[in-house]
């Protein structure tokens, strides 16, 4: 496992609000990690609505099939309520059979006893190496002691306690009018860690005191992953844990916030800004901490024919594995992306094709740009920020997404640690 | 560019038998490389038939537009039939606009002009760097000394003309009997090489002297190349140049060989099979030639819904960045491959998968083998080959892709070359 900070890490740390509603702890349950947080409870007031996205994956995890089956209980009194959320580092309980669905159910349990809830009120969230049954017994005293230790201001701590080999703790925070009300939106998240024998998993947690009803909360969190966490990859590996849970107390309805059932609603334009702001912030932060990464690579595709053929252009080129190594040469390798953009089966004409490096073009309509100078884009390479932006001049469609480079240290995170 | 021979290297080479009606020869024109032969013509007799399959690229070569046009001329009297080929390295004469057709047009007058033949008649394939200019007029002398100087026997020096980091020449061959006659195939390959500033680019030539019409040769290579050049990844990346091209001199009908019109013509059968094993071989080469490579690693997806469904699974297996750093870790990372399958968004269920390395299974319905032994597995990953088994039990769909390993060596080959 890497200790040393990425170089990409943000040097500006944000000063966590509280947000009222809201009570974390952490605490060391021993369940893989020495010497260090593996286990973060937070606890919701009453009448907190929660919403949820979810892996893609075909195989997703226990915990992930938890939280989706409490999600969609329809029209239950208990729907879109949260009371409690229990993540766990260094067990990702994945690929554990019928061991990880009793494994779900008992941390449930004991933690809703801890907090006095329903366990269908109870979200999870785990992260670590996965086949290897997670022993749910050892929360057993562990989740009573943290709902006691529960506190508004221990957001840093929760970052921490649910890093694998994250480099850093990834934390955003915003706050915003909503009516007259202040109302404030935290956010932690934890990246492209890896620990033998896991995969990269991204977990990531926003907690709000604006009163917005589940419904409305999850069209937001739909809307919000789109142009954020959905547009970030780091080697086009799909965890079966990725999660994304929001939380929102609606304690600011007590300072007059009026309580938003729809998405749509008009006064809640500056919340949706500043929630897909915060989403966006954790989200680069991820790519940021990326296996290994040296460079964050920003890929911005123009004039396609739509928005979703930018996009698949754009992850075309964001998980070519010869773009990437080239970024880690620092090379300004505009054949590769050329190649990416034909690999991608979307609408592509070779000689309408523009491409620039951090701003310098250095191909031109399907050919070299008549004007390249090899040493101005060898220098502008060097910049830890690279920016690769193609121009396909068919159409308005446009899209971005983040990475990072490939380097020698991602092949030996991933491959080295049983040599 | 790396010197060493891959450690994955065919250990026998075959002796290249000649095939009437094809003559070959090579010669070093100077395009990229010092000190190294770069051009290669071959010569077919009249009534050479052609076939070719091409990148699925959106942004494709100009060789590789050249040769597609000239297959598809329909019904016109020359449509199907081929005198030449004219391959070089060090060029790819991709991404280069109005000149690189300026360009294949004056390489194919050139060619024909010294093979005596219509430019219609002449194919090309180019493999090396993109985006520069291939300045034609070298071949001007070129091509008419090597037309003189063609022989039958050149097979090996062929070979090596095609390669660019190839780290070893790549042939196969087979012979057969077509009705009484015996007849021959021999194919040439170059594989995953890199050259700064250039992608991987697969380029085969596959000729024989069975009279097959070009229809029935066209069937025979696509459905060839499903399960051989189809089958293989080395990183997941499409060059723009990708090309196959199958020749039928025709020759063997001199000795009694039947004339085949249809691919379905029973006669057919033990030629299709040879025709199949050279490509497999061929194929097989390029994967053990992979950019870095010390591992050649074969995934066998059984059980799925499909054939189709299984090579979506298998491909996204061969193509994770995580499964291949943990064979190059000889990491029998069994957690990986559950979310490569999860990741293909193919049908699976975690309950029913079970995953074995070279033959010892690691997981069983969804969970740890019990018997899971990690000396055992922990040695068989010491093997040059490693098998990857994933069986779904869904289905009776079954198939199997080549890829290799992701090592350091990978990421220095193709970012390295500009530190």
């Amino acid at each position: 496992m890497s200790s040393t900070i990425s170089p990409l890490a943000p040097t500006d740390v944000p000063d966590m609000p509280v947000i009222p509603g809201v009570r974390l702890a952490t605490a060391a349950a021993g369940i893989r990690y020495k010497g260090r947080t593996d286990v973060l409870l937070a606890i919701m007031d009453k009448g907190t609505t929660v919403a949820g996205v979810f892996t893609q994956s075909k195989c997703p995890s226990a915990p992930v099939e938890w939280c989706r089956a409490k999600l969609s209980r329809g029209k239950s009194p208990k729907a879109g309520s949260a009371r409690a959320l229990v993540v766990n580092s260094g067990n990702a309980n994945a690929f554990t059979g019928r061991t990880g669905r009793q494994s779900t159910a008992l941390t449930a349990s004991i933690a809703a006893r801890a907090v006095g809830c329903p366990p269908a009120e109870v979200y999870l969230a785990s992260t670590g190496v996965i086949g290897e049954p997670l022993d749910a017994s050892k929360f057993n005293g562990v989740l009573g002691d943290l709902a006691a230790q529960a506190a508004p201001e221990a957001w840093m701590d929760a970052a921490r306690a649910i890093m694998t080999t994250d480099t850093f703790p990834k934390v955003a925070t915003a706050s915003v009018k909503l009516g007259k009300a202040k109302v404030t939106i935290n956010g932690i998240a934890k990246g492209a860690g890896m620990i033998a024998p896991d995969m990269a998993t991204m977990l990531s947690f926003v907690f709000t005191d604006a009163p917005i009803a589940a419904g409305a909360l999850q069209s937001l969190l739909k809307a919000g992953v789109e142009d954020t966490f959905n547009a970030v990859t780091i080697d086009g590996d799909t965890s079966t844990s990725d999660t994304l849970l929001a939380f929102a107390t609606g304690a600011a309805a007590a300072h007059g916030a009026p309580k938003i059932s729809r998405a749509g609603d008009p006064r809640l334009k500056a919340f949706v800004k500043a929630f897909q702001a915060v989403l966006a912030d954790l989200a680069e932060q991820v790519a940021r901490d990326g296996e290994g990464a040296r460079k964050l690579v920003e890929i911005v595709v123009e004039g396609a024919v739509s928005k979703a053929s930018a996009r698949k252009i754009a992850m075309s080129i964001a998980n070519s594995p010869l773009v990437k190594t080239a970024i880690a040469g620092e090379d300004a390798n505009w054949g590769r992306v050329v190649m990416a953009v034909g690999k991608a089966g979307e609408p592509a004409d070779r000689d309408k094709l523009s491409i620039s490096f951090n701003g310098i073009r250095v191909a031109k309509r399907g050919a070299r740009e008549v004007s390249y100078d090899e040493a101005e884009v060898s220098n502008a390479m060097k910049q830890k920020k690279i920016e690769i932006k193609v121009s396909l001049g068919l159409g308005k469609g446009r899209d971005r997404v983040l990475t990072c480079d490939l380097t020698k240290e991602y092949v030996a995170i991933n491959g080295d640690y049983r040599s």
